[in-house]
């Protein structure tokens, strides 16, 4: 199998930490080392060095050749424009498929957070083990613990027979993020669990989806065969991907193939989509605070504050963001830390290179 | 008429933006100006450079030169260690009575905001021509507009007579910081002032209250006579201050002379105690917010911001005060600002010098 790692991403909503240059994948928001790392060692034990294919975008590709030199430099693709999930999974799909069509390819967003690394592993085996057994498209759905609305949903269809190690499902329908009461009903329901965005199939199986349902998408990575470190590879990818249109694998293929199956992934998920999410997994003090850096207190409750340098003085504050960098500050309340995308969207408004 | 102007204080409710060598009344914390020279300038017409009196600590006395080049060296009285008000007025009122016992003090404290400076003036002169009328001390009453429980209060006594333009009382008593319900209570009585802490009297009517009611500083302030400028000075000056009691000219002289009288001040009076007092005096955008610097701001409402160099974004967060330095931030609502120089003692008792 190929472990297939989208590191492509920005993670705005984790500015100012996270900038066009250091990404959130690309930071050490949880623990030591940056959530890349975290993820490349997560899967290693699965692929090995030699069937990890990482894939990112121009900007960030210096910074992932310096964190793992062991990485074989062919295995990190590097696309010219981010163009979403559609054409990031289809440039790697067209890699793996050059060497073995009938290979596996585990996809995994590079900025996720796993409690039981073990289970996830195990999970991730039968996965393979279900999509080596017929031509599916696996997609692994996490059991909701609360209604969220910020993640889209996966309707449970009927039990699949299948000789892996986890029980495989149909899916009934894919639902779009929900508002409120939607995703009370859904968490209720007991049949929804969240779209983790993590896939299992083999190459061979999600290129015939491709030509069935993105024809265009497909002729262009047919227009690419073969081509690969060749003289004009650049620059046939750069036209190609200007090309594409910027679509998830979601709407292109998921919300429309008849094959895919679901695995439930019970290994403790997060996609560390927020300072929020970062709050959630880190350890508080007493009073519910979570502090990166020299933060004096005086009676603030369920604070998070990243300030590596800078003494931070609170005083009987309550459920704050505060982020503090050389270049900017940000200070909201933690229930509102996603809307923390929408400064990032100001300033680029703004043109504001040197806050971006 | 000297004006004094007791420039000694450290301003900690301002921290981090006041620090030891860079105190309030040294900040332009309203306006272009320092507080300091707000005041400075707003007496100046009163009573000419060479009968302005500045009474400071050691460590600001060289900032307080620079600021004032045409201020008479021997004008700026510098106290080895801050003793509270009757020490710094007793040493100032040594040093107008060796020019003249009868000459008229005018003590300001350096860090007040006056709204309307022409009624301010008229007001002084009217009590320097009381003061000069006959032996009493005379002290500024401001009426009262809300039911401040931070300051002390001045009970009216009964009308005396003058013949100065503003009305004279007796006082009948002075009050502590009130609990609110009694601060309340006072309001509507009617007949309360608050302390605003500005006096007017001559140096002889000062310093028969000290002999009478503090014998001890007064003894010290004898030994001090006519030496000031002569070799041993400073180590007599210094010596003197460590044996003097620390307290303030209201518990020393003012609750227990018999000779007090009080002027209403009615020029809109702020003592700028807080970062709370400096947003009642700010001009606020359409949203109550008042930003110093460069701020993004995203549905945030009654906020006030100080941060000079560095971008703050503001997402949905009401009523805070943010103020950075290169040193250090400080995050508190808007309503516990008083309680800033609560951080400031526990950088103390911690010895942080760094951020003191």
């Amino acid at each position: 199998m190929f472990a297939v790692i989208m590191a492509g991403g920005r993670g705005t909503r984790f500015w100012p930490r996270s900038r066009k240059r250091r990404p959130k994948q690309l930071l050490a928001i949880l623990g030591e080392k940056t959530i890349l790392e975290q993820t490349v060692e997560r899967s290693l034990p699965l692929c090995g060095w030699d069937r990890m294919l990482l894939v990112t975008e121009g900007e960030q590709a210096p910074l992932i050749r310096d964190l793992f030199p062991q990485l074989p430099s062919d295995q990190l693709l590097v696309e010219p424009l981010g163009r979403n999930t559609a054409p990031c999974i289809g440039l790697a799909a067209l890699f793996v498929a050059e060497r073995d069509p009938e290979e596996t390819m585990v996809i995994l967003p590079a900025d996720h957070h796993i409690a039981d690394i073990e289970d996830f592993r195990d999970t991730l085996n039968a996965a393979v083990q279900a999509a080596q057994e017929g031509e599916v498209l696996i997609t692994l759905g996490i059991p909701p613990t609360f209604p969220e609305t910020g993640y889209g949903y996966i309707e449970q269809g009927d039990p699949v027979k299948s000789g892996c190690a986890r029980g495989v499902w149909g899916v009934k329908a894919f639902h779009e993020k929900p508002d409120r009461k939607k995703a009370e009903a859904m968490l209720a329901a007991g049949r929804f669990f969240w779209n983790s965005g993590m896939f299992i199939w083999t190459a061979a199986a999600i290129m015939k989806q491709f030509a069935r349902w993105t024809p265009a998408l497909y002729r262009e990575l047919l227009g690419l065969k073969n081509q690969s470190g060749r003289p004009g590879w650049e620059k046939a990818l750069r036209e190609a991907y200007e090309r594409m249109e910027d679509i998830s694998i979601d709407y292109a293929v998921m919300e429309k193939a008849d094959n895919v199956r679901m695995i439930e992934g019970r290994f403790g998920w997060n996609d560390v989509g927020s300072w929020e999410a970062v709050y959630q997994l880190s350890e508080k003090d007493g009073r519910g605070n979570y502090f990166q850096g020299p933060v004096i207190d005086l009676d603030s409750r369920g604070c998070l504050v990243y300030s590596p340098q800078k003494t931070v003085a609170l005083l009987g504050v309550q459920d704050l963001v505060v982020v503090d960098t050389p270049e900017a500050l940000l200070i909201c309340p933690r229930e509102r830390s996603q809307e923390v995308k929408k400064i990032v969207e100001r300033l680029t408004a703004e043109g504001r290179e040197d806050l971006l």
